[in-house]
């Protein structure tokens, strides 16, 4: 992998942004522009919360452990109703921002911060996720790879499956664009072994000049057979710095799109602004 | 209070939006219309959460309370790091959005639950903050109650603040619009007593159509001599359905809107998608 | 039940012991002189926690919610490995203390506090499991309702039960005793319905003046037909003021009390100091 | 430190109990014999936890960060009052035993296991803190430095130390004994530098045989000029593996034993049964 592509300095020594500074101002109008009617469709999949108590005896199991709530006492007669929740945000059921100090390549961090300087005990300090609490705006592309259907288990997506979504979609994926893939794959029902990118397809983001990337496939597990292992991480996340949108559901996106014969919209990332974390629960937006 | 209005029953006995039925396609359409560049401003304060440990031994006391962090050990020579978040979502230090299931007036949840029925040990059956999930996208519209300053401390906030503010702003509040009100106080850091709005200002939102509203002032506390304690929860969350976003910080867009004389722009809340809660910490935005 | 016992007042208007009150100097020597070769048995299931996150990917489902353990992060080179826990006390997994504030009887806790008072969001000022933190120490005595194997299912658990146990153990229960009843239910990993004790064994527990209870058969879940449902909790925790100790395994205390051919010993509760809640984790130990 | 003994082999390839295996049976029925009245010292602090919310609004800062409490609703009308708590178990401010698998001494778990065998993301595989589950039980030996007072700042605790506090309370110190210090410090509210253990110390600890040390002096900080930093975590915890209470309280033990003119008891620990964990919350008992 010597020879792959990296982005470490191309925007200095100090840089927490990464791809997200192909963002320009024209890229941004651009997104703008792609809001015409605010109809909007959430690219997050619904997370469904385990109470950790919920009647005259606690549950013995959790079907789910990516989010749990605690309703708290909040009084006798009292008015409000409040929680306590804890969020596990790297769970495949819960759709949330990979930041790049979340992922150290041969111990480093985008662009070249040691990961024990990025991150420690008390968290995040080079490359957290709320660098983009400013809110991630761009024009979006969805590239679906399987429409109507899903990919093959263990597909390893290529450029040239890409490529020909593209060709498809009619739509040229330019510099600043958020790309969300579709394969069709839910990690958190769906059995492995699961379809993934290669390092080719991650070099295909790198030569566009993909901004975010979200897509519901990802790295492919197990990893496939004569492929980089965890390529989107390693060198999409850890090499280019572009964060990754981890966990998303695009089945309704794929079906707007059709529907308007769209796929392109302005595509928003609110992420909430907490500081100093490798990841947030984020609900991306695709507005049409 | 018997004659202040309430929305129950304006848009059917099991709605659960509330006022933001009011964002129309037209009105949606004309939020979008307001983004235009694509610059953007977060209206959410930056959340410092405090890590449970961090360093050789434990901190006695935390500086905050509004998030928790627990960075993970992922394994020796993991390249991942990764945390567990505990999230007191109604906290004065996290920009969160109330759900209407947060409230109950007189025991009953928008637009006429009991809260028994609305909310239980398990969390939130009616008026859940997801409700929102899909996105809130509209106009926004910024009324800066006291430009370049704070607002006196215990200052009732009336209807004609409200009126002289949109007239200094130029600009007409319309059915389905955001409204994002400036006092410049911060609740996490500043002293009471607070400003807070009365009943008045309420029904001001009401007779408006306002379908969401941001205030960095909302309830006096103490509660204003004369005026409804709580108005803003109990009348505008509890009878008119308004969803609240409670705790923005509104400082860096009314710094943008008096840069560039516009006091409207594209509004939107893209809360994560936990099901059942009361609240969820959100990051609006503001799209110029 | 009007004309069931109560100890409300009987030591005084403001204690916060109940029962154990009758450990008195006398007992507690009583118990010492159990203890002779030091030999000792843990009447504590062992609680298997689950990690939040444990490998590449978090797990979605948990197969316990009684304990959760997040593994920290203690920095790149730390010799010290640690974690934090979140413990859900009132868990059938996890064998706890029910302080006496965890239970309010027609809206009063022992003796007679309002719950509103005994009780808030910020934890308990009166009755917590705490008021025990110089620890639970007195003779124990083992009844076993069901020796080698296990009551049957919705048995009703009566005083001749107790008493035909005592009779075969050759032991009477003394004031200040704790007491142990072993009926081979584990409500972890068994189903319902569970026996239960009936008002009548409840009552038989305040003639003997039972200082603290452990029963692996506690409240009959469903209700017993014809019988107080929630009689221990009601009428042995909420009028006689016995603290319990929820979900105990006894079956090793049965084993070593046959092999021994004693029924008594001294028994131990040291539960963590941890002020102001409705229980605790504990693991009570018989001491031979 | 090359010449420093341990114990690392002493007691086989596997065994995860460590001096704990030299409470022998003897030693256990010398322990039974010092409880005569069963009166009782709690050598725990009491741990005041901080209740995530606690009112209209949630406090802006904590006061403790040890445990947190979350009060839940536990339903209308409910009897039952009930709480989670969260524990950051390493504090200084609950008690708690730190067991073997809590340090690595040059990259290894006694006795030899290396650190990333014996944990993990999902938590202690080698040297939990519940292999005491079955309780520790054995004679209590109180060592008072500082009688009716406190030890200098930073004051290097010697071997000849513990021995002329020994030859005042006339007690020899035996192999299984349970050895308790005072210094009269209490790390969560007195400001360093804190007095410590020398390596000459702890040495003393492994002659003796002391089997438990509970100790509110423990390792210095900052590190003692000349001596061994770290000097109880790293011989006594991890080359000799005698499991440590942390934070303990041993103000009420020294006036009782100074009343009682006794300086042994019965030592007693019952540790919480919870799982794979780096330690656990207890209330170590004094039994006279």
């Amino acid at each position: 992998m010597t020879d792959f592509p990296d982005n470490w300095g191309r925007w200095g020594d100090t840089d927490q942004l990464g791809a997200v500074n192909l963002i320009t101002d024209e890229a941004r109008a651009r997104g703008a522009a792609e809001a015409r009617t605010g109809r909007t469709v959430s690219l997050a999949r619904v997370t469904t919360p385990f109470p950790l108590t919920g009647g005259p005896t606690a549950p013995a199991t959790a079907p789910t452990t990516a989010v749990q709530t605690m309703m708290l006492f909040t009084g006798f007669g009292a008015p409000a109703m409040a929680e306590v929740m804890t969020v596990t945000t790297h769970h495949p059921e819960v759709t949330h921002l990979d930041g790049l100090g979340h992922w150290a390549e041969n111990g480093r961090v985008y662009p070249g911060v040691d990961v024990a300087d990025s991150s420690g005990p008390t968290g995040v300090r080079h490359g957290a996720a709320d660098v983009y609490g400013g809110g991630i705006l761009t024009r979006g592309v969805l590239l679906d790879l399987a429409p109507g259907g899903r990919l093959a288990p263990a597909h390893p997506v290529t450029a040239n499956d890409l490529d020909e979504a593209a060709a498809r979609a009619g739509v040229d994926v330019l510099p600043g664009d958020a790309l969300t893939v579709r394969g069709g794959w839910d990690r958190a029902t769906d059995a492995p072994p699961y379809p993934g990118m290669t390092a080719g397809a991650v070099r295909w983001l790198h030569e566009k000049g993909v901004a975010v990337f979200a897509g519901d496939v990802g790295d492919a597990m197990p990893p496939l057979p004569g492929e980089v292992p965890g390529a989107l991480h390693r060198l999409g996340l850890g090499r280019l710095a572009i964060p990754l949108i981890d966990g998303p559901d695009l089945s309704e996106l794929a079906v707007t799109c059709a529907e308007l014969g769209r796929w392109t919209f302005q595509f928003v990332v609110a992420a909430p602004r907490i500081a100093g974390t490798t990841g947030l629960p984020v609900n991306p937006l695709a507005v049409f």
